[in-house]
């Protein structure tokens, strides 16, 4: 006797919306009312097992409503939208996640509990995501950090070290709450002991407001924008937090990770200011392509014995599913290796360029902190 | 010599979006790239000054964009989406804003320097807006609380009244904060000592998840949603606030208001609660219809006296140019001076069932409370 899958209205819907729909064993069902369309296909991030990166083509039925099934090839947030005669269109019955430099529809894909329980909230002490409005004199503008602070934070006078953590980009400062629940996994670590009580600051790592063309990457506005970026960090940011919260002010109570993007952000901008990081997290966002360790990032990985005796944690995360990634990651670590650098790499198995990786990544490495 | 008007990127875009476009003298441009479409409309919460409330057709160059420049009837925020062959799209270039059950675009059309200077960020000590979670036994759900905090809060060990404020239909927790501007206004008001010192708190008001159907709203469900919000805010909220805040938890140290379906669940709750709060605030909110008052809000209103001698602020807001809601103010208004009970009521020049009565609504409401 077969047993029938439930499906159930995914957690990313907007209240009380029916649709999409996923099962327990890792099935979407997605739909979209549109009885004047003459095609809509569906865009999903990280693509979808048995057929594919897509686009997938919907089925009308006679009702006007497309209606599409798919097992995303991973479990975990998928970014997508619907092209309705190729005009991109989120789905009503989604919140909205700001990635790809717009507001995206995205589907949270189950995993089973217990896989997923480091990201849930659970029956802990819980702590706090501050929205936290500052002036920064390198741009001139009013910008807002996002502060992770633990349980107890209010109730003492203990000051804690802090973890600066980025997006990727075509996100901000948001990411890493809404699509990558990491106030969670912060509330789980520390509740369990896996990781010391710590401060979380996010903030936008796009400065520059430059738009890029479609296609490759504009790698000189990527750099200039990294450059802006930690200018923000070292002369606004990292001094308005010292100031506001009650910090450990020094190296050794000071880290700086971020995914993609903001990994190689963190290359730019870690790398270079050893007197203010003791510990960099690298998420899939090792270096695009071969760098010359003598002169790279300043010169910081030219000399492997000082570069040890000063950087406390390099680490490097990836998923094994995401080529680009895995092949990059393993070219910088052989780099580093060569130059005689210190460094972990860890793998997060059959996980792509997607939020499930930097979740793990996350989960993992802020348990070597401080 | 004519002099041409400057336009800029409108506030709420995302990052180096160009459109939409607003003017200094309340104009704005909008564009959807569309080269497929046979029909573009532009829905504009508020509607048009010279050409009513819309939808209005728009306009498509050579190159497919579709095009549409707009004097909104009034300034500030508004929520707006397009119509494309009769699909509901938001527009790429917005950030959204949760309003009519789902995430919309949303316009800011600016007001003169001096009349937006106390929505402004400005240069005073700023409080933070911090996600909490929680979990309600009521529902048996988690939930996030989102928590003004004033500037010094965490510098001393003083307690704080806390006034609880409410979204209207459709929209969230989020609302006061993104469409609101509530946080520059309290730093604002704070810092100009107009307003005391105090905690904002604000949660979801539609906890009811059953979606209403088109057309006359479902008055049965809306008396049920308001009555499981009391529950919530009275046996879940309110105590995980005392217990995690330094709040002064009485009832002379604590109000609630809110915005239309806000307003009403702040009659709903308050009014039967009165050893919970002293200080109510109604904003677009008033009954729908005439009500007994004799009976109404559990007898709340069917003793003056007593009601006067123990409420320190019945408060009614509105827009002049919001007709229902003006009619329906006046009425409980004449009811509520009939049944002799004190209250004052607040009238917003020109601004229609909109942010911008709500935002100069609590920017009155605070100065008044405690």
């Amino acid at each position: 006797m077969s047993q029938e899958i439930e499906f159930f209205p995914a957690s990313t819907n907007v209240r009380g919306a029916p649709y999409p729909r996923v099962s327990a064993d890792g099935r979407a069902t997605l739909r979209l009312e549109a009885p004047q369309a003459r095609e809509v296909c569906l865009h999903l991030a990280g693509g979808e097992r048995t057929r594919g990166d897509g686009p997938f083509l919907m089925e009308r039925n006679a009702n006007g409503v497309w209606e599409l099934m798919v097992t995303p090839k991973a479990r975990g947030f998928h970014y997508y939208w619907f092209a309705v005669d190729r005009l991109v269109v989120n789905d009503p019955g989604s919140e909205t996640f700001f990635g790809y430099g717009r507001q995206c529809s995205g589907i949270e894909v189950p995993e089973d509990e217990a896989s997923a329980a480091y990201y849930q909230p659970q029956d802990v002490a819980h702590g706090e995501v501050r929205a936290r409005w500052y002036y920064a004199q390198t741009t001139g503008t009013w910008r807002r950090a996002l502060v992770y602070t633990p349980a107890g934070y209010d109730d003492g006078q203990e000051r804690y070290p802090a973890l600066y953590l980025q997006h990727g980009g075509g996100e901000d400062e948001r990411g890493w709450t809404t699509q990558g629940r990491m106030q969670f996994i912060m509330d789980n670590a520390i509740a369990a002991s896996r990781a010391r009580p710590m401060l979380v600051v996010m903030d936008c790592g796009q400065v520059l407001t430059r738009r890029p063309g479609p296609g490759v990457p504009d790698l000189a506005a990527m750099e200039e924008n990294a450059q802006l970026f930690g200018r923000v960090m070292i002369d606004d940011l990292i001094p308005m937090i010292d100031r506001v919260y009650r910090t450990v002010a020094n190296r050794e109570h000071r880290a700086m990770a971020g995914l993609s993007m903001g990994g190689m952000e963190t290359l730019a901008v870690g790398l270079p200011n050893r007197d203010t990081f003791a510990y960099l997290g690298v998420f899939s966002g090792s270096p695009l392509s071969a760098i010359d360790r003598t002169t790279a990032y300043g010169g910081a990985l030219s000399d492997g014995v000082a570069f040890n005796a000063a950087m406390r944690l390099l680490w490097l995360g990836t998923g094994t599913a995401e080529a680009s990634s895995l092949r990059r990651t393993r070219a910088f670590s052989a780099t580093l290796a060569e130059a005689g650098i210190r460094h972990a790499v860890f793998y997060s198995e059959g996980t792509d360029h997607e939020w499930l990786t930097w979740r793990r990544s996350l989960n993992e490495f802020i348990t070597l902190l401080f």
